[in-house]
């Protein structure tokens, strides 16, 4: 299926040095995809002659004369910005010359200006930011990532909705499990408001697992996890914290005298294959759900390679027809009675 | 200094058999202990006929008739079992004979006896559960780990306080630095809770360093960090699934074939190495907090060694002197101007 992404060339913190060699290595493994590369001409060309490479019938330059800084106010994106790359990115999605953008740019402009620009979906209140997650089993869904710090148990049904919708579109699961991330203590099974949500959730004819809890994410006990963006954040960095920790003492370890040097000689390739295995740059690319539009969001620091898996994303979703899946699922839940149609039409 | 602690010994998955060798293990380590064992005679005795030991001087028997189940309601546990080895344990706290308990029982239970055995210290909302977890460059306590799953600001700013009274009490840390568990996002910066805990820790005069995000729990950017009990459960247990399912990758990747098994056998005292140091037994032992008596949970499963470690964090707690830093330092923010007093006395 023949596809076009925009790619904002100019964000994240390398920039086109970064984006533009993985735009064409994209184009090489994916042989039905197009590219808009977005962003200031010099810049991108530059990149383009550094790489041995010219724009051509499947990868074009749309110019764009502003860059939003990664520390920019979102607001002042937004108003002061008009013509940065990743408006002039959203904006092709919202004109249809793309059916998707990528952006390793500030997460807040990002959100903001795409919700501006393209609006949620009928019957979907806030956008949210789902991510993948390696799993003892494969791998996961986990939404809200911080898009919603404060979610109404409405919400945390919506968030449900629309990552079962991702998951079907993208994976080859018709009615994937959906869990609420909750706690485990006896007396006290979570707030008020993760309560009225599994209600919504059980009652929903979605595939509802129930309650999950932190060890079940990683466990893979479910195709997707549900979560405010305050508790979805929070459990991203503490994993990516934990991470950080694990590796540096296996590496201190390893490092520790000759003997162990040796050690660490022979048991190179398995640590290889193991590193291989966790890298969280196949896991890149965090999808914004509930715009009318595909919006996808790689890491900051992404390098070349872990960019060229969110642009995979942005067009794995295009070809699932992830945007058709959610307004309808979302509709069908919008005239079911048991949700307060106010809550979900606003 | 001389010290009595009162052991629970049928709480936790494996009773007795478990407890009493930890305890025995224990009086050797520390000379200046003394240890009431609580619970049924019978099955406390078998256990140190089995170690070829006996009662003397430093470990002494408690009756109690009844055990409280994993499963049990706390309210259930609270009302209808007044002899459980867990509520004489904390009786004996109440009485003075021990000046700790310890129990590996049911947490609801453990929280919900003890809260009403004991009682809250003065100006001391909810009791808080804290934990401590490794960081790269040492280790931190978190707290609340799921006592209280809605928090005020105020209650924050009593774990914040109460955390502080606890490092300086058990580490040599005179004034231990505080963060607040929050999120980083640009726009969004935590929610409306979040923001006023902030603004009381900064004019309380404790040494608050700000927000944390979630990467800086394990790189140890704090010695305290606070969060509530929602947050921090789900997180204590995300880690605990993520730490898992890197060791049975780590696992399999060695046992693939012949020769990374080879290169297993050789690099086994690495591994080995490595996986003490991040051997979650050694931090074992939760504190409730805010109660008038240090109570500490153990985890269920917790075996032997584990549960040593719970045993000295409650002599560390005691010798630290930790109630009476508690308690002064609730009463001076108590009289501080900034606080609300009926916020922090009712």
């Amino acid at each position: 299926m023949d596809i076009t992404v925009a790619i904002d060339c100019m964000g994240g913190d390398h920039g086109p040095h970064v984006t533009v060699p993985s735009a064409l290595d994209y184009l090489h493994s994916d042989p039905e995809a197009n590219i808009i590369l977005v962003g200031i001409p010099d810049a991108i060309e530059a990149e383009l002659r550094a790489a041995n490479s010219e724009l051509g019938p499947r990868i074009r330059l749309h110019p764009a004369s502003e860059v939003v800084g990664m520390d920019e106010s979102p607001a002042v994106a937004l108003r002061g910005k008009k013509d940065s790359s990743m408006r002039v990115s959203i904006n092709l999605v919202k004109t249809g010359e793309a059916q998707a953008c990528i952006s390793a740019g500030n997460t807040g402009a990002l959100l903001a200006t795409s919700r501006f620009v393209l609006k949620t979906i009928s019957g979907v209140d806030r956008p949210a930011l789902a991510v993948i997650l390696p799993t003892s089993i494969g791998h996961t869904y986990v939404l809200d990532l911080g898009a919603n710090v404060d979610c109404t148990a409405e919400q945390l049904f919506q968030f449900g909705i629309m990552g079962a919708s991702l998951v079907s579109s993208v994976e080859s699961k018709a009615y994937p499990s959906v869990g609420l991330l909750n706690i485990g203590e006896e007396e006290i099974k979570g707030n008020e408001i993760v309560k009225q949500a599994a209600e919504l959730l059980r009652d929903s004819g979605l595939n509802f697992y129930g309650n999950v809890e932190g060890t079940d994410i990683y466990k893979g006990t479910t195709d997707v996890v549900v979560c405010d963006g305050f508790v979805g954040n929070i459990t991203l960095k503490t994993s990516e914290g934990l991470a950080q920790m694990l590796a540096t003492y296996l590496r201190e370890e390893f490092n520790r005298n000759l003997l162990t040097k040796i050690a660490g000689v022979i048991a190179m390739p398995v640590i290889n294959s193991f590193k291989r295995r966790v890298d969280h740059r196949r896991y890149n690319g965090a999808s914004f759900l509930g715009l009318r539009g595909i919006v996808i969001k790689s890491h900051g620091s992404a390098d070349k390679y872990a960019f060229g898996f969110a642009i995979k994303r942005a067009a794995d979703e295009v070809r699932g027809g992830m945007l058709r899946r959610i307004s309808e699922r979302v509709a069908e839940f919008s005239r079911h009675p048991q949700l307060p149609s106010k809550e979900v039409t606003r």
